[in-house]
């Protein structure tokens, strides 16, 4: 058995006794190896934030978990078909995103879920950076391998929005909207950042890196002072902390369901769920599409590739692969 | 000076004497070498194929030039703009594209021209394999780093299809035409194969390796028994061989200015250019998407995305992403 596998068997056990005590002699017989070895567990957990009581008479006791989105605590409980069958937990890392692309790269399998804690080169949109600090927020990337061409590629950027809010919805009650491409807003705030990375060949995904960014339990004093729009976090705009391992497994769990109704039934469906939370269907907006200028219009819809349709002046129809949206 | 640039100020000074002899006192000066330098200068250039004749009281001569693409010979007189700002010559590789791809992730800059004699893991289309023996054809990948979000890369194919044609057209006068997405053919048998691939983010195209194979002077016997579909090369169906260095670079002076051409005016005039050498439209085809089955009905023609557009039985058009086309 691995380390992390000796802990996850004690963690169970510590769950399954519903916050009483468990023998030492019982983890040592459970796990087949001495007390000694069981002590040792026991210290590495209480290293990664886990509280546990020892009484020499009773045993061992779980009185606190860490809130931190551990590879055991996601995996505990997590109902998912392809996602997270294997999890990686890194304390730091420059990006999980580059993680995950570098394991994609090298044959990793669909569903492999990178999440960190803290990142140090947290990357956003358009070569941004996304700003990450520890203890608080979610960051976390998910290698697939959709057997679709690279054109479908981008709709999977409406699976993780659609995963997140319904996520934020699920475990927090608040209410997001989306902004196109990729954006998750709380009262025209941003709380969530998403960027898909893509390896493909002329015909077919080698494979894709959904990168999910959420705002869970950061502080105003947290937030960068430069920043592009408005933000926010879920305890902002809630009142309450959220949990990160529970937002993971939650989130992991509608990934997991959008994205085989995706493999089932193409995009469509998704599209429309996705559209039903987008606040600028008939509003005008202006799009800095980067080196090509503005464009002015009044948003339409999608189209099926996840363009977003502009009606202009004229009357004819613009549609824009990519670009910043501004509400006029 | 690097080993490569004194070898090509040796070939260049040739060149300017044409045919005629350069003393080794001339090549030493110029090179501001000893003349046991420019003798082992000339050494190598032997051991790469070079026939150099000596004769001590003139110098030296060449006599011939061997048929290799070798980066000396691609750049002598190159007219490119972006691509070939950098040629690495391989005698052997796995696959141009897997070493131009890891250049691509290494940080590479636009224009890198990736050449192999021969490869032992040349790839094709689907994960197909592409026969590459040594001597005879063209095996080559050239990494692009195009301002432009991912759904514009297969745009790209074309812009390969495309160059491929006009260098097969210009250096031996056939005439080749096109089948979607990206074969191309003369007398209907299979000359070139292009394998495009994709790194990518969500809004912006990191780069893009064309892969390119062309049948040069590829004999029958040379062909695998196995092939998907009729196969010829150039010396096969036009009755001379091509030389490869020369077909290289046609080929690079193509594609760059049709790329040039592309970032200017985006993908249209190079999608009608491309439909001009396609014999399909207005045939009957069946097209294999690979896993979601056939599809029958007539060529209309390809949409801006580079999509082949089909006239179904019932009147309604089917838009292809990926697949194989067969004609009925």
């Amino acid at each position: 058995m691995s380390a992390t596998g000796a802990r996850e068997t004690i963690l169970n056990l510590f769950r399954q006794a519903s916050a009483g005590y468990v023998s030492g002699a019982r983890l040592s017989e459970v796990l087949g190896v001495s007390r000694t070895a069981v002590w040792k567990q026991i210290e590495q957990l209480r290293q990664l934030g886990y509280r546990i009581e020892a009484i020499p008479s009773r045993g061992y006791r779980l009185c606190d978990v860490p809130d931190l989105p551990l590879a055991e605590e996601l995996r505990s409980g997590l109902a998912t078909r392809r996602i997270g069958r294997e999890i990686r937990y890194l304390a730091e890392t420059d990006s999980t995103n580059r993680q995950a692309y570098a394991l994609g790269e090298a044959g990793a399998d669909e569903g492999l879920v990178v999440i960190a804690d803290r990142q140090s080169a947290g990357k956003g949109r358009m070569g941004r950076t996304w700003a990450s600090p520890p203890g608080v927020n979610l960051y976390v990337s998910i290698l697939l391998r959709p057997p679709l061409p690279p054109q479908a590629a981008p709709q999977l950027t409406f699976i993780s929005t659609l995963a997140v809010s319904r996520a934020i919805a699920a475990v927090s009650g608040l209410a997001p909207t989306h902004k196109w491409p990729n954006d998750v807003l709380i009262d025209g705030r941003k709380v969530a950042g998403l960027l898909n990375e893509l390896s493909a060949e002329s015909d077919r995904i080698r494979f894709v890196v959904l990168g999910i960014g959420v705002n869970l339990n950061m502080t105003a004093e947290q937030f960068p002072a430069d920043l592009r729009m408005p933000a926010t976090s879920l305890l902002l705009a809630g009142g309450r902390p959220v949990p990160r391992a529970l937002f993971a497994r939650t989130l992991l769990e509608e990934l997991d369901a959008l994205y085989a109704e995706f493999l089932l039934h193409g995009p469509a469906p998704l599209l429309a769920a996705w559209e039903e939370r987008c606040d600028l269907v008939g509003k005008p907006v202006e799009v800095d599409e980067g080196g090509s200028g503005l464009v002015r219009g009044t948003v339409s819809g999608i189209d099926r590739d996840g363009a977003l349709l502009l009606t202009l002046a004229d009357g004819s129809t613009a549609r824009i692969l990519a670009g910043d949206v501004r509400q006029c």
